[in-house]
């Protein structure tokens, strides 16, 4: 069985990834790779990592045919305007965009600042984790991504609250570093390099849109996110603090962080006495869909320091999503997401 | 008037940064520089920023003679065993290491593992932090170093604590970037540059002894830091989240930082609505002694985002040093500290 | 048909590459991996991207068995001195170090600075490279591999030799820029990240032992070149000054290049006249085998620049050896190489 | 005395360099600083580094009224249209651009691709390098700015040429490596940093103008420049390779380069056995106007490796600048330019 999938806003950096898993996938077939502004060209034009190929040009958003999957990785704001062409012409679709993440169109509007302008297919989408979603993403046809930074803080605290760990009046706060790739393709002041080379910059100190994927996700307020832009190009490392409660040990730790993702392919626990990887690191995840997390605990106050170190690119993007398509189609989970990861880097 | 300084531990990063501030000091001839290992060898041997300088060799510890005033820049531990010694030497020391920064022999043992060599000693040092100590700086001969995320959680939260801004059932979480030169000026493994190029290495998410210093500061216990090695070779961010008193405004906290830092000479409140350097960041500050700090508060939650850059080397260790040696000698407090950092760099 | 491969100095950076490259070779199963530092270990203590791999933990020299091919990645020196051993061991030897690169033993003394422990074997051995060596790589047992900086400036200069472009009387200078996983896992004083970070240190501007093989390979003497480290951990780009005869058109240049790498399973033509990747770059090549190469023609003075990007742990060293691996023993040439590099990274 | 300086073009890194200082400078005053795109807004709004300096606002271009010395900053191009207008402004000008630094119109036009707009200016500029045109320096109301990678290639041969140690008939080859502030203050494509970050990039490997001033400088016509834009922000190394007369021996060149050198009070010889930095470094030149420079032989080849290693910014632009300045006006010529650089960083 061969799916047809087409991706559409192909010439930016999730779109890339995409194509860099999609052409290696042996249960898939590209379709169509549209770009608005690169129609025409050929894909090597913006993805030198994917000289070589023989991927078809880009095309015009209006030259879009029928596909069996549609993977949407446009600005946010896109799909939902034009989701019901899209359901059009195919029967299952992943968008990586913010569009389709938060159930409730009054989340939506909060964190995003404007009403949705397709609050009916809210819930027709499956938040695209599946970690926390893998059942339901097996029976819909509809996906959405996830927020990298979402991700990172999810899959370091989701232990803690499946096993009901934490004292619930005490704040949950998490720190994640981030990386420029995270900011996307195109250029800006701040993307400039003399500027933000060796930048430590609290960027999204409060009020961060991915703060209400962790608030769904987890079911819980209490939690806040801060983000700060590093020098690093891909990668994010979520440092969540978390009270436990009195009497927690780190043997009650492991025991949660092993129950809740013994089964994970794509979760691994590291936590080593020795070496320079003793704990999470997202430089040699990068171009692997691993999701890497630890835990900390200081016995006296309780404090739990949970980290999760991903590539946003992948297990923050594109790779997440094509476990998704796995999980949709049927393929086994772990197909074309086989790489691991490079050392030294 | 000029005061003879000698420099003992003067092979590593800060012995370095107290040279090479000393060196431009108008009121300071240096006496001697000491190193165990270097000892008979040029200084520009281990410094090669001071090429040119008319600095004298490295000296054996035993050929330190009297001198106005003894900075010690050697590793913890060794301080607080000679410290009789040194102090026949010189009516004045600032140590740099962390022998003599907790004013408890208690908390010394609690976060150093070991009883202290010289607790009689503990009460004659004042902290070497201005900001909070300033009068009594001027009036004592015994000044310790501070340490770097101490400094930078201290400069932070300062106002928040002198204003009564918090919530005090609430914890105090706070994240502190940190460069490799924090690690001083030996090779190991983990230090090698292929493994720590790149790294978000969570190194210490518990239990950092720099804690004590922040609590002794501040006056709290509820205060937690975790550190988390980066791309930097100089530099320190801490972002410190904390919770605000139900009805605290921006304006609160704008009037807060205001009044605590206005006499500062330096601490700046970076906080701009355009540009790259919107919020505090270490790059900009290298050589210099400047704390850049500021804050964000989430209406909503009371979360407070206070951030503190600063070059760890400088406010964080020699710049705040030669603060307090301006303080005990008589000299204005600026002097030899008029750098104000590069950009881009 | 599977080859049973053991590696010999497994827990280097290019010993964890052979590993990297192995467990996902179809035709290959791992027999023993040997680290004398780490015997006893799990391979994951020290190449923490081969987490979750079934690899055997690392055993004592002594305890080598025998296998179908051995990997030698042992420091330089070390294989001429076991190569009878060895040779008992396994009918097929690929050996990553410096010891069988160059055929005669006057040249290996004098770059060497020492005789050859094993003169009688230079001889046996191939050269590594298969874009000069393919047809004798396939019959023979005995292959060296290849220095990285060599592989690059050869790569780079190829085709002006081979359609005999250049003016003989005027020398050939390339200038190689590398990273620092050149040198290899152990670190020392230069590797120290504060020192290494950021550097562009001529390390060595003349007499660099690779010198040798490019004057080898190329059957030339007036070739010269310079290392400058910078900051990157992987990779390698060569960036080779020559002239051509007058006349010599960019189109001439064209044909040399095309003709010469147009059967070259991994190396690329690169030279676009858009985009951010116009010419070969190492960084999208981490990780991968490719080997990008260009040419810029000044027509005025005749000056060629031909540039070649490489991974060194790859292309330079792992890689290539893989290639040769496959030829040696009936594989596709490109089997277990077909990763393509990141983009962004 | 004091000179009263307005800065033209004061909003790019060059012109915020001159700013930063010539606010340290005793004998000067700032007149206007002038910048189109920013004029009414602060300096600190795009020049972090002078926050709390107590500079006036940027102005518009018609603003500008007289004063003793314009330095101009600007694009290229632009001086060449208005030098008559500046030159009613003020009876000193430097120019930093490249309008001014050759002195034959054909020269220019060959480099420049089109016809020098104000021909009769440029033999009334002499070009701002003290090191090979201080006597006219002194005497000149006019000055050139330097090509960063110019100067660097320049100093590291100019005691060869000067002592004609190499052999005419082969070609020089200077490969310098820089950093991104190269490119000025302004965001494009090829500057967003998850493309730039970690580049290799041979962007002029034939054809760089520069070229023509170390021409010009040298007074030979087979040099031969290539550039490669690497990981840095500040900072450029000129690695030049020349070939010297059978019989050159090390002292010789040490002779020739102590000659050339011993009483320029910004150029070092850097040439040390021991240590990390054995040889010129850019990094720890960051903010400093110093020019280190050193050289290697083979002596079988004759080949001669002379690096120099500058601040792109400082000895490659607005430090030269002072330095003319500090001629022009009879300071000293070190003023304003004391300070060391930093290690580590």
């Amino acid at each position: 069985m061969t799916v047809t999938v087409s991706v559409v806003g192909a010439s930016g950096y999730t779109g890339g990834e995409m194509l860099r898993l999609l052409c290696n996938h042996p249960g898939v077939a590209i379709g169509q790779t549209m770009s608005r502004t690169y129609a025409g060209q050929p894909i090597r034009r913006v993805h030198p990592h994917l000289r070589g190929s023989d991927l078809p040009a880009f095309v015009e958003p209006e030259a879009l045919t029928n596909a069996d999957l549609l993977v949407l990785a446009q600005p946010h704001g896109v799909a939902q305007r034009e989701i019901e062409r899209y359901a059009q012409l195919a029967p299952r679709i992943i968008d990586l965009s913010a569009d389709f993440r938060l159930r409730s169109p009054e989340d939506y509007e909060r964190w995003y600042g404007e009403a949705h302008a397709a609050p009916d297919w809210l819930p027709r989408f499956v938040y695209g984790l599946p970690e926390t979603q893998r059942a339901a993403i097996r029976e819909t046809g509809h996906v959405s991504g996830v927020g990298c930074n979402a991700t990172a803080t999810i899959l370091a605290l989701l232990p803690l609250m499946q096993h009901d760990l934490l004292v619930p009046e005490r704040p949950i706060v998490a720190e994640i570093k981030t990386g420029s790739s995270e900011g996307g393709a195109k250029a800006n002041a701040g993307s400039h390099h003399p500027a933000r080379s060796g930048a430590v910059r609290s960027y999204a100190p409060v009020g961060h849109r991915h703060t209400a994927e962790v608030q769904q996700a987890l079911g819980i307020a209490d939690v806040h996110l801060s983000l700060t832009a590093i020098e690093m190009v891909r990668g994010a490392l979520a440092t969540a603090h978390a009270f436990a409660r009195p009497g927690t040990t780190e043997k009650d730790l492991w025991q949660a962080y092993r129950a809740s993702y013994k089964e994970e392919p794509f979760v691994r626990i590291v936590r080593t006495k020795r070496g320079n990887y003793r704990r999470p690191e997202p430089k040699i995840l990068a171009g692997s869909n691993f999701a890497d997390v630890s835990f900390d605990l200081d016995a006296e106050s309780g404090r739990v320091v949970a980290v999760c170190a991903i590539d946003n690119l992948m297990k923050g993007a594109a790779g997440s999503a094509v476990q998704c398509l796995n999980l949709m189609c049927g393929f086994k989970e772990t197909t074309a997401l086989e790489f691991g990861g490079l050392h030294p880097i």
